[in-house]
């Protein structure tokens, strides 16, 4: 892709938020932007014209997933991602590198790669940086990632230093490795949760560089004032020309200070993984639609909510499919759920170019259903 | 409803099919028509708007788990079933007959009523037929059933004796209970697979008189030899004025023999629970999605059909939406499976209206990929 690939529209003088526009291969990405995960092909009990009707612009797929089950080279015949799931808009995959760490069996980790058992079928596998950007290229999604190593949140110090100074040497191999011009590639800035090796590895990944830039190895368990000191020290060191994603995030709270913070990409399971639990997110707060107190509530799920579920059902019925445990309670919660997180950062995108950002977030915050804490 | 409710369109010349108008209170339904079945106040892995895309003209809902969760009364304070999911075609539920043989624990049948313990919860109940009446009331579909004793496959002669003589006490406490002048009131006949019982029932059963007429007591487990001799030996008794309804059939085969012989009305959870296991009905014959052999197969699923799911997926992905247990997979092989019954009753019925049923029977059966055997 051409240099000239984000455009930054705006920034909010108030604040570090920017307002940005971002171009793929299968069209323009408006940012900040929150990319709804879909694991397998498939964005979890949505189909894609739900995805259109929520205006998701741009979604995610996982390659450790794809790579054991169909298979890249399957997907690769079947015409790429975009073809095989039909959804023609944008689309980013991830490296595999997280759920390698997360999902993978018996890992053992060399400068050469990693190997794993799938947890699928038990059959073991290499994860290389070059057979990531090969399955990525096969996939084929408009943004992919460099394969990197995600330390826990409790490795130490050492640790932690050897494994970033690894993932750089692995970012350029996979640069190295990456021959589609009309996919972007992104690298990933490891360090846990230590600033200055946070800001090193920062400094290694953008000397190599990329089209735009990830945090990866947050949300895996560590306090949110860590994950908050994280993005901040990060953020006044991000290159400026280039999207800024932090990857695995996450509440809608986090998403706000991101953003606060001058970040521009995001995606999470919770909005979908929640809404099959019966855990909703509304203007007034998280709810359980399982709870008792919906049982005779004729009110809409959230009554300020334009989307489809809330124009149309009652609590009570909502409660009542996920107390059967009905299919349509899974499609109609991650319904309203994803609009919800598409929705929240629409409005976002929109205070931005207005400077109020800084008095949205206050707003946001004030109303402390949703606040930094819990 | 007046009496006028069923018109006999057309009548096939080449053989006892009919060609129906049948006037609801929520509009008019064609018939020969099949009903999807909405156990629980909702088709299963379908949304409302996908059930008019494929044109669905009527659901079934079952009051048996409708009363037991919600509750009905909540279904009525809510405003009904059409309100409470959002479907405001007809609807039709059953008396809770079938399911409480078939579901209910601990069974015990008196002429007052059966009481059952819930399969939910263990918890009593008991269902008598001014009960049912009163829920079907509550829940206000457009067409409700009589309560009727559903006797199991293996019951013996004289038991099927004393149990349609009560299901016809039932029939007539139910069209005593009924006060609701926009609800269609149907009878059952009842006798199991002694052919002289079932004349009798329907008798009896037609003497009280009522909107329309079902046969019950099939699909419980006998040969198809047995179903369709019923199917025959009642088919010249009942009466051709009013809607003739098969409950609990069928297989596609089964739809095809029964509209020949004079029915109308059919439902099954066939369609839609076969499409949650992976097993799909197509012009070709039923295929069962998760082998092998679609693994890499680009084809649409039933290349002769018009659905949505056809037109836009592959086999290949279908496949691996089911192997992932995704939830689209239930979402997508419903509307196709349904589509598939939807689109064969449309079928039929245009050749009734053409005096060529016999010949579109002939054809169907010759193709042999459903055929009355198997
Ligand atoms: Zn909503
Ligand atoms: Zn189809």
């Amino acid at each position: 892709m051409s240099a000239d690939h984000f455009t930054l529209i705006h920034r909010d003088t108030s604040c570090g938020a920017r307002l940005g526009s971002l171009k793929t291969a299968h069209g323009m990405i408006e940012t900040p932007i929150f990319m709804p995960v879909g694991t397998n092909a498939t964005v979890k009990a949505m189909t894609p014209e739900d995805l259109l009707a929520i205006n998701a612009q741009i979604i995610l797929a996982n390659t450790y997933h794809l790579y054991l089950r169909p298979g890249h080279k399957l997907v690769k015949k079947l015409g790429g991602l975009h073809n095989f799931m039909n959804w023609q808009r944008p689309m980013l995959t991830d490296s595999g590198g997280f759920q390698v760490f997360s999902l993978g069996d018996l890992r053992k980790i060399s400068e050469h790669g990693v190997k794993f058992q799938s947890h699928l079928d038990g059959s073991y596998h290499v994860l290389t940086p070059e057979l990531a950007i090969e399955i990525q290229e096969d996939l084929g999604a408009d943004i992919i990632m460099c394969f990197d190593e995600c330390p826990p949140a409790t490795a130490d110090y050492n640790y932690v230093v050897r494994s970033l100074e690894m993932t750089t040497r692995w970012a350029r191999r996979c640069k190295d490795a990456h021959t589609r011009q009309d996919q972007l590639l992104f690298g990933i800035i490891q360090g846990g949760m230590h600033h200055d090796l946070r800001a090193r590895s920062l400094a290694d990944i953008c000397s190599i560089g990329f089209d735009g830039y990830a945090l990866g190895g947050l949300s895996v368990g560590e306090t949110k004032e860590q994950m908050y000191g994280v993005m901040e020290a990060c953020a006044s060191m991000m290159p400026k020309d280039k999207p800024r994603y932090i990857m695995g995030i996450g509440a809608p709270e986090d998403l706000v200070e991101a953003v606060w913070h001058g970040y521009d990409m995001f995606d999470c399971v919770m909005p979908t993984r929640n809404a099959r639990n019966g855990m909703l997110f509304t203007s007034q707060g998280r709810i359980n639609i399982k709870a008792k107190i919906y049982e005779e509530d004729e009110r809409p799920l959230d009554p300020e909510c334009g989307c489809h579920v809330c124009r149309t059902y009652s609590r009570a019925y909502l409660r009542h499919l996920y107390r059967s445990g009905e299919i349509l309670a899974s499609n109609l919660n991650t319904y309203h759920n994803l609009y919800f997180y598409l929705d929240l950062m629409r409005r976002i995108r929109e205070s931005i170019l207005e400077n109020s950002f800084t008095a949205f977030r206050h707003s946001f915050f004030e109303k402390s259903v949703y606040n930094q804490k819990n």
